[in-house]
């Protein structure tokens, strides 16, 4: 198996998107079947050794960072394919392989995986697994659990678990797939997967919509579910415009001062058969003074450059380092929860500049407070910090998640109580003993210490 | 709270649809808050009662059977309509409501729960939930799981959890509601739920298919997936038709002697604008020689008429007190199973009938042994109990599940080991310490002792 340990590979992976923590692990090694996953579990368990799984390193909460002498378990070298089942449709990979690889190889048989987001084409199957990712697409096909028909996974003790096999129905007692999704390396470490896949669906369009505020949202997206087929409905505050024009280098296409809030709406359009639907949604909207300004694309590649002015947004204000935090409510609480939250950030800071934008058909926000050109780091981030609790509180008390898709790992672990009571995260933690009872997994990540 | 303990409300509480058990409850409770379950849990925990969750008690696995002293808990004062939320669209209700009246409540808001099975009007949400209840529509609409977004559950320990609270998204440590999703009773007492909910599907017409042999199904399945939008593939054998005939005092619209194997096929058809399609893809397995003989319903009435074939089967066979196992594999692999399947029931007991019908594109397949009339029912089971080991044995070679959709209950608990190994069965007693550890709810299902 091999080894790295020079400071170049220890400080890459090291850690994931996220920058606030140290890499430090001891080592990195690479695994490259399913016996030496097995054996390098017995042997850290017997070391006392811990050990952090780690896949593409996309994640943006420190799930998959090593910063006090870990030994990182790549699983870069497992990414083959092993089957696709055209029948099913399925496909079964080992844990390495990309998102992106899963969609081209699903793609190659006319079928297709629909769990989407920016970093899927470095994000690793186990890792998507194992943070249960959601992406662009959640409102029409679900996250990632509703894709898993089977996982092989190795627990803390070093002994293999294959967890459903692929199958629809199975109900023989506890479904201990479900603690695996999203389980972010704590319980066990994902060396293969089974997906279910999707016949190729039809060609979209999309519609890039200006509305006239906040309380627009929701009954726009009503009127639109009517007469379409949606499988996105995504939005950004018009803040975001500037950024995306500067990353981009071309303008907006529509006026970008007229509205507060603008939405990329994706609908099912084959032959561009539903484009007279699309425009009487759009009309009836109008009429009713929920929407202000609009587009709708003409052709595929019309389609991708109204998706990029949502798509960019996150890596434009990445210069800014921004205190994010990716939030979610019922999706009927959104309005009245946004009005609050940006209330509450302007009150504190005035002089920030708070972005949202998000997945709200989902009840999925994420809120993206810019630093000041003039600020440190350091100091922006202590803000942060000072600001977080206010934010979570508001949370709390919209019974909502203080992390929809992100995950926990180390940057929301001391915030977990915000949305899990202290019997479900006692119960985590013994739940946690039992497949890790040494607790070499991922520790610290997750839960409270 | 109102306590029986009549001899007939004994009996009557005691047990499910299965009759291999005594009904022996000490008494019958009937809690109306979830206050009252908290506290009844407590009481009992000081007391070192057992009690056994009990909901419509249409199960099939004796998961509500209390055979041994045991206070049944059941929740049928608790069957309050708290809110339906139009715009998510989601219902929340207390556990003892029908699953018949959550279909009627959506359906006076113009939508729709898509769970559904024979038992649905009885079976209670709890229930549902409890044992993630699959159907006749799972091809399309997935089992119970799919469909919880919160749930209200009391512990072992008398805890009350609120469990995701009704969020689309949220990565906030291990997801313990699908732990209670299929735990029957053993993990806490659901009090309460929240439901997703779709807008009314368009309507449905219904072609009865008859097929040449086994190895037509998957094609056929296959084939008409490509055209129309199925919501159900439900197949049943010739030997089910006497029987149905017998019940339904109707003749087989089709000629019953022609084909081996026949399916009820649901499609989406607004206003019949798919006939068409429906007719070429008919006329397409025709030609392959997949198909040979078939009808397709011409209304809503029609189309209830056909239905009737599969959905009569299992209560035309009930005077036979079949010897039924509830089974499931990977789809691509039902021809063969039930291949293999069949020649060793028939080469066992070739005097036996043995019926086949079930969801065949969800990989679950009911087998039903007949009593033969002149065999009394201990004899006959005790056949029956003699037969399973092969079965299961068959199953594992499969790598299937051994109860696909009727759960474990008492029926299955030590066949269990079949579909789930000795490492994931010690897990399942662990998980199940940390909930109720003092072994107070449903004991005796599900593990095996």
């Amino acid at each position: 198996m091999q080894t790295l340990s020079d400071e170049q590979s220890l400080s890459h992976y090291g850690r994931d998107w996220t920058r606030f923590w140290p890499a430090r692990p001891s080592k990195v090694v690479f695994p490259e079947t399913v016996d030496e996953v097995v054996e390098l579990v017995r042997q850290a368990r017997a070391d006392g050794q811990a050990l952090v799984p780690s896949g593409g390193r996309t994640g943006l909460s420190g799930g998959a960072v090593a910063a006090h002498g870990e030994v990182v378990v790549s699983m870069e070298r497992m990414r083959k394919l092993i089957e696709v089942d055209e029948f099913e449709p399925s496909i079964c990979v080992q844990a390495g392989m990309t998102v992106g690889a899963v969609q081209t190889a699903a793609a190659e048989h006319g079928l297709f995986y629909p769990v989407d987001w920016a970093a899927a084409a470095s994000s690793q199957v186990g890792g998507s697994i194992a943070t249960n990712a959601g992406g662009i697409r959640v409102l029409r096909y679900g996250m990632t659990r509703e894709w898993v028909r089977g996982l092989k996974v190795v627990t803390g003790t070093g002994e293999l678990l294959e967890l459903n096999r692929g199958l629809i129905k199975n109900n023989t007692g506890m479904d201990l797939r479900q603690l695996m999704i999203g389980s972010e390396g704590t319980l066990g470490i994902i060396v293969e997967a089974t997906l279910g896949l999707l016949p190729t669906p039809p060609e979209a369009s999309v519609l890039l919509l200006g509305f006239s505020g906040l309380d627009a949202l929701m009954p726009a997206l009503a009127e639109l579910r009517q007469g379409l087929s949606l499988s996105a409905f995504e939005f950004f505050d018009r803040r975001c415009i500037d950024h995306v024009e500067a990353a981009l280098g071309r303008g907006f296409p529509l006026d970008a001062d007229a509205c507060p809030y603008y939405a990329v709406v994706e609908f099912e359009d084959p032959g561009q058969q539903n484009q007279e639907a699309a425009l009487a949604r759009f009309e009836a909207l109008m009429e009713a003074g929920h929407v202000l300004d609009g587009t709708l694309s003409q052709s595929g590649a019309q389609a991708e450059e109204l998706w990029a002015w949502r798509e960019a947004i996150s890596e434009s204000i990445a210069p800014r380092t921004p205190y994010k935090n990716d939030l979610s409510v019922r999706i009927s609480r959104v309005p009245a929860f946004l009005e609050a939250l940006d209330a509450l950030v302007r009150e504190r800071y005035p002089d920030f500049e708070v972005l949202w934008f998000g997945h709200i058909g989902d009840g999925n926000l994420h809120m993206n407070v810019l630093r000041p050109e003039d600020w440190s780091t350091e100091d922006f981030h202590a803000a942060g910090r000072e600001l977080s609790p206010a934010v979570f509180e508001l949370v709390q008390r919209y019974e909502g998640s203080v992390s929809a898709e992100h995950g926990v790992g180390l940057l929301k672990r001391d915030d977990l109580h915000w949305s899990r009571s202290e019997t479900e995260i006692e119960l985590m933690r013994a739940i946690k003993r039992q497949f890790d009872p040494d607790g070499i997994l991922n520790p610290g990540k997750v839960l409270p210490g």
